[in-house]
């Protein structure tokens, strides 16, 4: 086994170096992971917070089956949201009073683009990244219809040109973190660039929240949206979010106004009257095991600063590629070796790329798989360690020497997400 | 104490024999309740399923805890929203592909607006009860300023007469049950006038569904919607379910294309193309929880039909309503005497409605306050008795005698549903 190759024996040294000094961020203990699993697609599905079951289980038992109804006041359900919002606001760099938990990502996309027509109503171009997860393209195809936009392909790299000295652009609509790739995307300098021609800066943020440094007020970011249940492990399809910078909360317009984003939604009236401030981005009845799912779940961050997660993420990513780079020589990649442009995973190109997975999942080295021949190795600092690295590259290696991957048994394509 | 009263001794007797011969359709066992309430707000938020509290730590602990991603196809969740959609359809009357779970009932009612108006393009007017709940007024507006329709306010009952020889109506608009009064509309015959003037007809089912026939297939209805946390008890803001007629899948368009609902999910590719069949109308990734709960909740009603469930209400209601004649002597009523037009509760006006509801729930009688003065009292069938309703009643005639319903206690307005 390479494992007992020289390499492998200096690189567990240095694992174990590496770990000690990074021992303070080592949240393991807060997660309940299957032993035997290196877990590398966190930002697929989060791994269980250990605060979980035990919040899941009063939510069922007690809130819902104890005291019904009424735990919609007693246990602060209607304000649920809001509050899960303010928590997940302090990780994303967001002063409370500005995200809202809820809904899917696809639907909060839906929202913040309509938003987006009534802030700059005399605009018609949105400026989109062709390679952007599929979601976000097909919301921004089905509001150019609607709204009469031209969507233009220009990557985050080339928007700054795109955007100098024009007026005519309504948003950019980025992903912060490419979730094939994994680049890390420069968001201040985008969003400055946006401004600077009066556009708004609407930004993706699956692929980092609870990974990188976001710092959405700080920035200056108008709209954003992102997922619960990647880094933020908020549960399987746990509820999205939505950010509103304070500025624009009074102008914005919600394309789906249900009930509970009304000002007095208990006076059951028939016209209807926004909430002030974030609460008017809310829509229908929120799925409140899986919200108070990620409440729980966020509570993992208790105590630690995001640009902690980031350090720990940085240290875990390139160790993981120099294990790669020595173990299997002539790897290329997909994501960013500098620092300032990788987000929180290692993406191996590889033509086998599906095969070289299966293999790895079979070895309990879970990664998954993107089209068309990435192997993407998902690092959620908090749980993982630089051993766990190593381990993932050994493994890796082991698959390739003795071609594991072209086992004819991993060809069925799996569903992940 | 009124529980001494002859009239209640014949009652309770009488109790006790419809109980005896109802006994086939007493669920109760099937569900966790606390002991000492008299649960009337099924309608809002139904009772805990027994099923639900080990699915829900089975989907945490070991489906999303120990399986992680690889979930997604070993304990299919892909599929769930379609598997949920046919379980939930033999309850609707859905034959299956044609339901699909997911998402809230206000973003579900903006699904099926914009779809029909690609469904009837060259029509402008939507029918709506102005008495409906709110969000399905607010969603109307809403989609009625993006379409350029008109939404006029007709009754249900006046729909036929409204409809009567005219081709300019998109669609009617209608919740089966009204959520105030519990008038249970006729269905089949507003669905039958709506088809005669080329009209779509599309039905809320947030108080039908679970409690009363609805025989979507049976009726030709083209649309529907419905929450999963009333008569289905799939938890607090559990998913909601969107229902196509298969006639109407082909034309279905998706105005919230997320990738849930493409052809080729994993494909990842740039352009959006529908699936076949109602996944099309899937959004973004589910909340599996709560989805999870809901597909549990629904074993609650395995062998038993809606039909017995629609008996035992009819039954549990009416005799409600005459244990309240009998000892609250000069009660009004919004809800309908006759059985063919109510739905599954008793709705009690009263000029101090907040206060008895207060009062009631002080006593274990839990029902909720409508504005602006109806006490409701929601019977959901399977776990209730009709020594349950003798028990509310009797509680309804303390609270009026002693005046307990004018205790500056009870001010404090409720948030509940």
């Amino acid at each position: 086994m390479s494992t007992d190759a020289p390499h492998a024996d200096d690189l567990r040294t240095e694992a174990a170096s590496l770990d000690e000094q990074h021992e303070a961020t080592d949240l393991r203990a807060r997660f309940l992971l299957p032993d035997g699993v290196v877990y590398l697609d966190g930002n697929s599905l989060g791994a269980l917070p250990r605060a979980v079951p035990a919040a899941v289980r009063d939510a069922v038992e007690q809130q819902w089956g104890r005291d019904l109804i009424t735990s919609w006041n007693l246990h602060g359900w209607w304000d649920a949201p809001a509050r899960v919002g303010d928590a997940l606001g302090r990780i994303v760099g967001a002063a409370p009073g500005q995200v809202v938990v809820g809904d899917s990502t696809s639907v909060r996309l839906h929202q913040v683009l309509h938003a987006a027509a009534t802030l700059r109503p005399d605009r018609t171009v949105v400026l989109a990244d062709p390679a952007t997860f599929p979601t976000d393209l097909y919301m921004l195809d089905g509001a150019a219809r609607q709204l009469g936009w031209t969507i233009e392909h220009v990557s985050p790299s080339d928007a700054a040109a795109r955007l100098g000295g024009t007026d005519d652009v309504v948003a950019v609509v980025y992903s912060h973190v490419d979730y094939r790739t994994g680049v890390l995307w420069d968001l201040p300098a985008v969003t400055r660039a946006a401004h600077d021609a009066g556009a708004l800066a609407i930004w993706d943020l699956c692929h980092s929240a609870g990974a990188v440094p976001v710092e959405l007020d700080a920035h200056g970011v108008d709209l954003a949206v992102g997922c619960g249940y990647k880094y933020l492990n908020g549960s399987p399809g746990a509820p999205a979010f939505i950010y509103v910078a304070t500025e624009h909360q009074a102008a914005f317009t919600n394309v789906i106004p249900g009930w509970h984003g009304h000002a007095q939604p208990f006076e059951m009236s028939g016209d209807y009257r926004p909430a002030a401030g974030i609460d008017r981005a809310r829509i229908g009845t929120p799925p409140m095991l899986s919200l108070l799912a990620l409440e729980a779940a966020l509570t993992a961050f208790d105590g630690v600063e995001i640009t902690e997660v980031r350090a720990r993420s940085l240290s875990l990513t390139a160790f993981l590629r120099r294990c790669i780079d020595e173990l299997v020589p002539g790897t290329t990649y997909a994501s960013p070796d500098d620092d300032a442009s990788r987000g929180s995973q290692v993406a191996v190109r590889h033509p086998d790329a599906y095969g070289v997975v299966q293999a790895l999942i079979a070895r309990g080295v879970i990664g998954d798989f993107r089209t068309p021949d990435i192997v993407r190795l998902g690092v959620a600092a908090p749980y993982l360690t630089h051993a766990d690295m190593l381990t993932a590259a050994v493994h890796l290696a082991d698959v390739l020497t003795s071609d594991e991957h072209l086992d004819p048994a991993y060809t069925r394509r799996s569903a992940v997400t």
